[in-house]
């Protein structure tokens, strides 16, 4: 059997475990008769069609290794949206020019719900045009919205630091806050499902623990009982710790976010919810308040990953790279649970047209019927993500042991690409 | 030689590792024949004040184990400033009261610049009233501003965080550059010293690595310099990170983060210098941008603490008590640096009056002549702050064992006071 290339794309915003699914597809096609050379396009899709291709063959076993370890995407990603093959029928022709100049044959395409709808599309073209070329979505997302896998790597890591972190502030604030501050904010990613902000809730074992508030994207914000809940928790614990979720809104769909405050100038003023919140508990209530924005933190926080999810991460790349080999296609591998205590968990292969442009939220039984707080069953659902610890090596000088492997670019074969 | 009870204050914001330093103070204090019990002070000065003292014999050994473990204040902490005994006689007189009806005969306080003031003043109090009355200063500050003393226990471990974490969002916000984020913005702590932000330096091995722009408090912030340096990144690099002290100020000495804006009903705007820094960048250049502010996460962020920062930490608490027992008054056991490469240290010992209310800002020689950086002197002076690691224990559920202790009260002799 001739071999074929592989071509491994990362998309959309990276993971601290990103590497890892890049780790087990690449180490996979290594011992795999059928895969030649895997190439990482180079910050993907953009990269696929500028024909900007690092040709993995010049990384090590030890280099390849690396990954397991090394937050960010180590090709680059990029947010690059493939429209339908008709609107955009140039880019879908480029991508066949690249895939017949390099004799791909096999299409990896690793991202969150746009991406896998990016690679359907691919998928579904490849198949029109009679292309022998396997086109693979790999899950991951910090956003854990994805619908069908049971989680979506990158979120146990995000939800085990966020966890962390709503623990140790909290305990700071609770030091604190006799003469001091009283209310800590910290605010989170996940702008359309609560699921970061719901893994706040794990620093916690019951609802009076810290967090004492959660703010979710799918439950309307109501100020007065925000307010109401604050001056509760200060009143009976001393001070209240809050985690907030960038996507809240009010009763009209209407981003918290988007407060509408300016500047001296008149600009729009930028600043996260964060800063509304804690707007709010000064200007209703007076308290003393302290605020963080986690941001990339959160999602690149690779020093703190879940070892469970770091597993997961390498396991997806490893059966991606195999279900292509296999000659399947329009397909994702995804994550099934099959025990909750001990959890234990298997790969199953899910139809990529399942996947697209499906979010999934919160469900209304993972939240606690004050709307504050999480349910036991949501627990159940998230503690298992967070299970096991996998810190990096570090080296002499206190620092983690990243790497940036080398980018170097494939000699190109054809003509300069706009996009 | 009767024994005497020993009290044990946490004071100002609390850190990582100030409970390795209560544990040093409480374990070597049940290894002393002169010292009867340990006393944790309830909120610091105050609950010394309110006579609200947690009798830490209450505590099995093990317990006050999970003390080097656990971060935030175990006994709580306070803002609150004793001025000079003439000004606050009330006071003083109430602390003589509280010291004779518990038996005090060693008065520990653990803070920073202000505390060492405090402690001080205390001394004075006691040595004029004939008090057999120990009063040891024991250091502590991330902001690593104390005089004296090589560093501040507390100050590596956020120190090694922010470097962390300064790594990883760079990766981060390096491979999402090509298609959309080109600027992180990371805000961190030290209003008047620069010390945090010079740590995330360590990110980087050279000026041209991440993060390639710190803005310090102690160089007058220079906006157009700033734009150009951040434009030649983006341009060289593809991305540009950014560490940011919340105390930079402009060249008139008024704070950027004080930037007078307004919301929507003219109000007075919060939002840290980081914010300012976005808007100005997004103004400006035009860059897509991320930005964090990690706040209370780097002073409590117990999971990634430096093992020389926790070691040195328990040894000032160690030898505090010791001194204290010694009879000795009025004096701070402080770090010294022996040897920088491999790093050496010991304690000694310094006179309160030396440490109270003085600054030890950045000095010139650690910061490049562009203002944006680190000299290798300085790199010298802060890589050693951060080696070694020391996680902590982890539960079986993927979060770290922290532990809160009972803060059950002794019972009250006195009458009540008002503070």
């Amino acid at each position: 059997m001739p071999k074929k290339n592989a071509l491994y794309c990362q998309s959309g915003g990276v993971t601290a475990v990103i590497n890892a699914t890049a780790c087990g597809v690449i180490q996979t096609a290594r011992s795999l008769p059928e895969v030649g050379t895997v190439f990482g396009a180079k910050n993907g899709i953009i990269g696929a069609l500028r024909e900007e291709l690092i040709d993995t063959a010049q990384h090590s076993d030890e280099e390849i290794a690396t990954l397991m370890h090394t937050p960010g995407g180590a090709f680059g990603s990029c947010r690059f949206k493939l429209k339908d093959p008709e609107a955009q029928k140039r880019e879908y022709d480029r991508l066949v020019d690249v895939f017949e100049a390099h004799n791909i044959g096999y299409f990896l395409y690793n991202g969150g719900g746009d991406s896998s709808d990016t690679a359907h599309k691919v998928s579904q073209m490849a198949h029109q045009r009679g292309l022998d070329v396997m086109c693979i979505g790999v899950p991951k997302t910090i956003d854990n919205d994805l619908p069908v896998t049971d989680t979506c790597p990158g979120f146990g890591t995000t939800a085990k630091y966020i966890a962390t972190s709503v623990m140790e502030a909290s305990l700071d604030v609770e030091s604190m806050s006799e003469s001091s501050t009283k209310v800590f904010i910290l605010e989170v990613m996940g702008r359309h499902a609560g699921w970061i902000a719901a893994a706040g809730g794990l620093a916690g074992k019951h609802h009076d623990e810290p967090p004492q508030i959660i703010l979710f994207p799918e439950v309307p914000f109501d100020q007065a009982a925000f307010l109401e809940r604050v001056k509760w928790s200060v009143d009976n614990h001393g001070y209240c710790s809050i985690v907030v979720s960038e996507g809240v809104q009010d009763k009209n769909g209407k981003f918290l976010a988007d407060a509408g405050t300016t500047d001296a100038f008149g600009h729009a003023q930028l600043g996260g919810v964060a800063t509304v919140i804690a707007q709010m508990v000064r200007d209703e209530l007076g308290f003393k308040y302290h605020y963080a924005i986690s941001d990339y933190l959160q999602r690149s926080a690779r020093h703190l990953a879940s070892k469970t999810d770091l597993e997961q991460a390498y396991a997806v790349g490893k059966r991606a790279m195999e279900l292509a080999a296999e000659g399947h296609n329009a397909v994702m591998p995804v994550i099934r649970r099959l025990t909750e205590d001990p959890y234990t968990w298997d790969i199953t292969t899910a139809e990529l047209k399942d996947l697209a442009n499906v979010e999934k939220k919160l469900p209304p039984e993972f939240i606690t019927e004050d709307g504050f707080g999480i349910t036991d069953a949501c627990r159940r659902y998230l503690q298992p993500l967070i299970q096991g610890e996998a810190f990096p090596p570090f080296n002499a000088d206190g620092l983690p042991h990243y790497v940036r492997l080398s980018q170097t670019l494939t000699p190109q074969k054809l003509p300069a690409f706009d996009i």
